[in-house]
Order: structure tokens, then sequence, then C-alpha cells
């Protein structure tokens, strides 16, 4: 079979279970889900085996002990992993509701029903926790997906999606509702890409080069997302000792996630007295700074690590103990700047100035604007959604973090009485 | 400068200007499609002289007379585009509502504000009507728009694109809000596809061609949508001379339209009577029909204008007196048969069954789904939305006929107190 003919298997079986998934009740798939979770309790003897190879593998082509530990599964990470099912089940269904329900002129009713979109394809890393999330999230709404994982966890993911398989079909329900491809040829992905007559949303999870590949090849639409370039304007009426915490918050607590600030813009009112304490606070903390030439000129004399940043510095993910620095004589310079460098994902300003506040909030066109708050807040479980299936930094269908609804859509059903259009 | 260069230069003049109509009062954006109105009124003379050029050149090359209706505009049709200002006027605003704000228990007070979706470009064809009609529509919803009109119309719509940019200097705001591409180059819309750092969405307005093409090159979030293979189903509990009437007005009424019926699907219980008379009927009004087997021999010894179809046929968008017809045996036969073939337009059922009805609501995935009604109404005005400005076929960000709210996305704001995530 060649990869063309695999892929419009795939894409055909998953269209076919789809139509036996969108009509479920929500009882019904919440069983399927505490079926799932017992097959997987079941089974952890077995994935954990398969876990392992990938570990070893991942030992033996010199893999670093971060991206095994990315990996790794063990018997509590696993039972995080089916804990995490319990979460969903408890969220509410949207899958079935209707609104914009009306009597229209014309004679008919008209109404809004929200259904699954049928069938996701996700592009994932090495991350096997993905799998499992994600089709769990995918099934409570009715969808069915086609995985591709990284592959580094092929062997895992191969087990993690045959239990979960097998939770379906005890269920009486299509096991290709969840299918992985199960080779790691590059040329799979591009396929899958193109596979627009039967998948009808990607999602890719993983870095710019993948998100960049998903742009250009895609015949389907794709929600690009969780790449943040962040920032943060310090105006001049902050309160300067409070923002600081604000500030580190956002650069330290977790530095290699997409919401982890990335530049910092600072009134030049207020920069030189609140950058030598920031500056000295962060270096202890292990912080380094690519910062605008008024920043260096400031602390030429200084021990804090600085290099000096440039048009593409400013434009870098930093994902990791750096930040950018940038003096700005005002607000406006802030959000120029920030319309520049952004990737659409969070900025917040530090202010105690309502105008300044609102400006801001008007003025800056990402998918989460902070007020006084850390940019690390841009996460589905903080803003409260239970779940998140990505974060979107375009614009059409979701915007910022994805929940259940995200993978919903809609039909107009209409009913009259053997009416025609006049 | 290379087209490459132009591109960029509109795009980001677009993107200056998209920040400027971002936040805008309604009663703003209402006084700038009042000017609008205004000006094309007192220009009238200078684009029905512009759309004279056109007509002449298109009868010169020979273009069909109904090509030239297309792009004929006198001072009747003129007026109707200019009354139609005043309908989108005195349509609600979506953008600066605020829903699903909350307290989080993180502390931040959360909110999601409805805003423009930013820079919108629109690729039509030889229908001058389109480009005053989608610039009032994005200009209503603060977004901006880069047009990309059919070569056939290229002088119209220069002076239409200049007198709307008059409008809104006139109005203090930034003239490159509204930017027609002044050549007809087919590599700069493949060009202006592939913008994505400056433009958000793609809206392509035209038949099949345009929208493959538009799927496969663009690296920007495309609503597809536009093409219509509508079925409508009969079953054999429906009121068959009721019955009748709706099949012929959804063939018949405006069969070049999106959603003019393509194929009838008949249960086996009532075809051989029903057919002979509907047959009768429509051949009277110039249809001819492609037909299944079982059709064909039952009429083998009529004189209709009958030809055997294929699965090529049934893909086939009629757009002209046409019908598709196939006889089945029960309502699952009717729904895999719309599975296979339908593109997710608009089909029906007439039934009196309410089993069969519900099944087929349940069952049937295309934008709208009709129950005892023609497939014509799929249409914003018909649907109660004041305004069109597409009809999407796919099912992200939205579905069927989209108006107002469909030129809007989104963005969280959240406000907190020097609020970091512990």
């Amino acid at each position: 079979m060649s990869q063309q003919q695999y892929l419009t298997t795939l894409g055909k079986q998953a269209k076919a279970a789809s139509f036996a998934l969108a009509n479920l009740s929500s009882q019904n798939k919440n069983a399927l889900l505490r079926c799932i979770s017992e097959q997987l309790t079941l089974n952890t003897e077995a994935i954990l085996a398969a876990n392992d190879q990938d570990v070893q593998a991942a030992k033996a082509n010199g893999l670093t002990d971060a991206m095994i530990d990315r990996l790794l599964l063990d018997s509590e990470r696993l039972a995080g992993i089916i804990a995490d099912i319990e979460n969903v089940i408890n969220l509410a269904d949207p899958v079935g509701s209707e609104s914009a329900s009306q009597l229209l002129d014309n004679g008919l009713r008209l109404t809004q029903r929200k259904v699954p979109l049928g069938v996701v394809g996700v592009i994932y890393e090495a991350r096997p926790n993905v799998t499992v999330d994600i089709a769990v999230l995918a099934l409570k709404t009715g969808n069915v997906v086609i995985l591709r994982g990284g592959k580094e966890t092929l062997t895992s993911n191969k087990v993690l999606s045959e239990v979960i398989r097998t939770a379906l079909t005890l269920q009486g329900l299509p096991e290709d509702a969840v299918q992985l491809i199960n080779s790691t040829d590059r040329d799979l992905v591009t396929g899958l890409l193109r596979l627009d007559q039967y998948v009808d949303m990607i999602i890719p999870r993983g870095g710019q080069t993948l998100q960049r590949l998903c742009a250009e090849k895609a015949s389907i639409p794709v929600i690009l997302g969780g790449i943040g370039i962040c920032h943060l304007y310090l105006d001049k009426s902050a309160d300067l000792s409070r923002s600081a915490e604000v500030i580190i918050n956002a650069k330290v607590q977790r530095p290699t996630v997409c919401n982890a600030l990335d530049t910092l813009l600072v009134h030049e009112a207020v920069a030189a007295e609140f950058l030598a304490d920031l500056f000295t606070q962060m270096s202890a903390l292990g912080v380094s700074f690519y910062t605008c030439e008024k920043t260096q000129q400031l602390f030429a004399a200084s021990q804090f690590d600085i290099h000096p940043a440039t048009d593409e510095t400013f434009s870098t993910e930093w994902l990791s103990l750096t930040l950018g620095v940038k003096i700005v004589t005002d607000i406006d310079q802030a959000i120029t700047h920030i319309r520049q460098h952004s990737s659409g994902h969070s900025e917040a300003i530090l202010s105690d100035d309502i105008n300044a506040t609102c400006h801001f909030m008007n003025q800056v066109d990402s998918a989460a604007v902070y007020v006084n708050a850390s940019t690390r807040f841009t996460d589905g479980s903080q803003f409260g959604l239970g779940a998140e299936v990505a974060v979107s930094t375009q614009k059409l269908h979701a915007r910022g973090p994805m929940a259940l609804d995200a993978l919903t859509t809609y039909k107009w059903l209409a009913t009259g009485d053997y009416t025609s259009r006049s």
C-alpha cells in the first residue's frame, strides 16, 4: 500500500467513524471516557514497558536528559494522565445545544445546533501524554482523531492508542475513532495536511518549524498557536516594587513555556532606578539579558550578563532564562514595538494609570492582554476552561486557550411546511 | 517595484490602517458608511463611465451576454448598491461587546471582547457590486480590506475604490483601509494568499477553481464556500403534490446560484408515480435529467431529456436547469449518497414522518439541513442576518451564511492587582 493509499484509508475510516460518534449522548461519551480510564489502568504494565523501550532507544540515540524526561512515563505520571480523564468527564459537553432559534419571516423555524467538527488531525512531538489528552478531549466532544506523534514515542503511542481503541470496541463504538499514524516517515505529515476530503481541522502542537510547515502545506484549516513572543510594558506610573515581582514571575516561574515573558519594555522615566534593582534580582536567578543600546549604556560598568539586542533577538521566543529589555520613551513606542515583534500570544502592562491601561488594552491586538498581571496566566486551566486543546495565536475560529467549545462547529437546521422561496 | 514589494507595501499599509479602524465607535463607522454612500452618489457619472469602458472592452473581447450583464452597472443598479449601504448602517455592530466576563480563582477579572479580525483579503470575480458590498461590511466591523477583483472590471473597481478612499479621507481615517490590487496579473493572487504577516483572513468569492487555488496555496486562513452540490430526499411518507412544488422551486427559481438543487433522491416506494408527474412538469420548464439506472428503465420509453448519471455527474454543481435523480431503497441510502457527493452546503428532506426527519437532521452533516423546505433558503438575508459576506462550507470559524459576526474575533482581557501565577 502506498503512503497515499494508507492515508486515504485512515481518512475514510475516520470519516465513517465520525458519523457514529457525532450523535452520542453525553452519558455515552462519559461512559466511553471512563472505560478508557479503566483500560489504561488495567494496561499500566504494558504501557510502561513500551515507554521503557522508547526511553532506552532515546538514551542509545544520545537524546538530552531534558528530552528523555519529556517522553518518560512512570506509574505516577500515568496515574496523573488517567486522573485527568476524570476531570474531562466532569466538564460540560457543549455538543447538541441549540441557539439563535427563531421563526423567520419566510415561515421557516431556524436554529443553530452545536455539533462536533468531525475529524481532527493532531500533529505533536515526543510527549506521550498528548496521545491520551487529545483523544479524550476529542471523544468528549464527539470528534474522531488521527494522531501523528513524535518518532521518539512511537512505541508508547502505539500501545496507548491500542488501549483506547479497545475501550471504543468495548463500548460498541468504531475503534477507528482514534487512529495513530504508525510510521514516522515525514512525508506522512505533509500527506496528512492535504487530506482535506476527510479531515476537518489540523492542530499542530509543536514549535515554529512545525507551525510553518502546517501554514505552508496544509489544504485543511489549521489552528496555529503555541508560539509566544510575550511582552510586558512597565509604565512610569506603575508601583515599582510590586512590578518587579510580576516581571520575575513572568520570566522565571517556568521559562520553557509559551506564555513566559520574552521582552520587557520600560518607560524611560523609571528605567535607570528600576532596572538596576531588577537586574540584580534576576541575575541572582540566572537570567541573562539582550538589551537596547540605552540599557547597555546604563549598565556598561555592571557585572550583569548583558548582550546587544537586535531586531532578530527581539523576535525570538526565548523559552529559557533570557530576557529582552528595551527602554521606551512612552506607551505608544511600547505598543509599536509589540505590534512589530509580538506573535499575538500574550502581552501585559503594569501601570496605576487608568488611561494608560485602557489605551494598552484597546491598542494591543493579541490573544490575551493583561493589566497588572503576569503573562503566565494564558492557559486553559487558569482561564477556567477546564481543559486546553491548544493556545491559538490566529484569529479565526478560536483565539488564545482553546477548550471543548473549539472542537465544535454548528449546523443550521430549518423546518418548514413544504415551504418554497418566493 | 517587484510584485512582492508591491504586495508587502499593501500589507503594511493595511495593517497600519487596521489599528486606526479597530477602536472606532459604531457612530463613527456609520458616519463613514454614510459618507461613502454620498460620495458614490456624487460620483455616479464617473463610475458609470468607467464601467462603460469595461463593458466595451468585454464586448470587444467577445464575452457572452450573461457575463457582460454580470459586470454591467447602470444608474439603477448603482442606486441599488448605494441603497444597500443604508441597510448595513442599520445593522447592529457586534464589535466591542464583552462576554464570558468573570472573576477567576487566581484573582484576575477576565473578559472576552469582540474585536475586528483586522485585515481581510477578498478575491472575487467580475461583479463590481462586490467591491462596494464587501468594503462596506468590512468597515462596518472595523476591518480593513485588500481587494482583488476580476480583470474584466478593473476600471470600474479602480474608480469605486478611489471613491471609497476619498470618503475615508473625508472622515479623517486612513485611506488604506480599502486598497485595490491595481493589476490583473495572476501571480498577485498567489502572492496575496501568502501575505500571512499582514492579512488575517482570505475570502474567495468565486468558483471551484478559485476555491481550490486558495485551499492549496494560502498560508492565511481561508473561508472556503459558495460551492453547493445540494440534495433533496423525498421520503415515502411525504405529501407528494406539495413536494413537487418545493422540488421545482429548489431547481428552477434561480438555477445559477449555489443553493439551487442539484440532485433529487427519491424513495423507491413512491418513485414511479411521483417522477412521472414531476418530470412532466419540470420538462415543460426546460429541465433535463441525469438519472440512475432504475430511473432510466422507468422512463426508457418517455420523451424526457434523460442522460445516464455517473459518480462524476452526481458530484457536479449544475448551476443550470439540469437535475440529477436517483431512486434509493431507504433514507439511509439517501444519507450515504449525500455524504459521498455533497459539498456540505444545503440538503433537504421532504417527509411527514418525524422519525425520518429527525434522523435526517442528525445524520446529515452540512451547513444547512432543511425539513420540508427548499434548499434555496440558504442565504444571509433569508436567515435574518441582514448581510452576507459569503456562504461557508467549511466548519471552522463560520458555517453557512456569514454575516457581520464572522468578520470579528475576540481578545481575552484580564486585569489583576500586580498578580503573579503561583
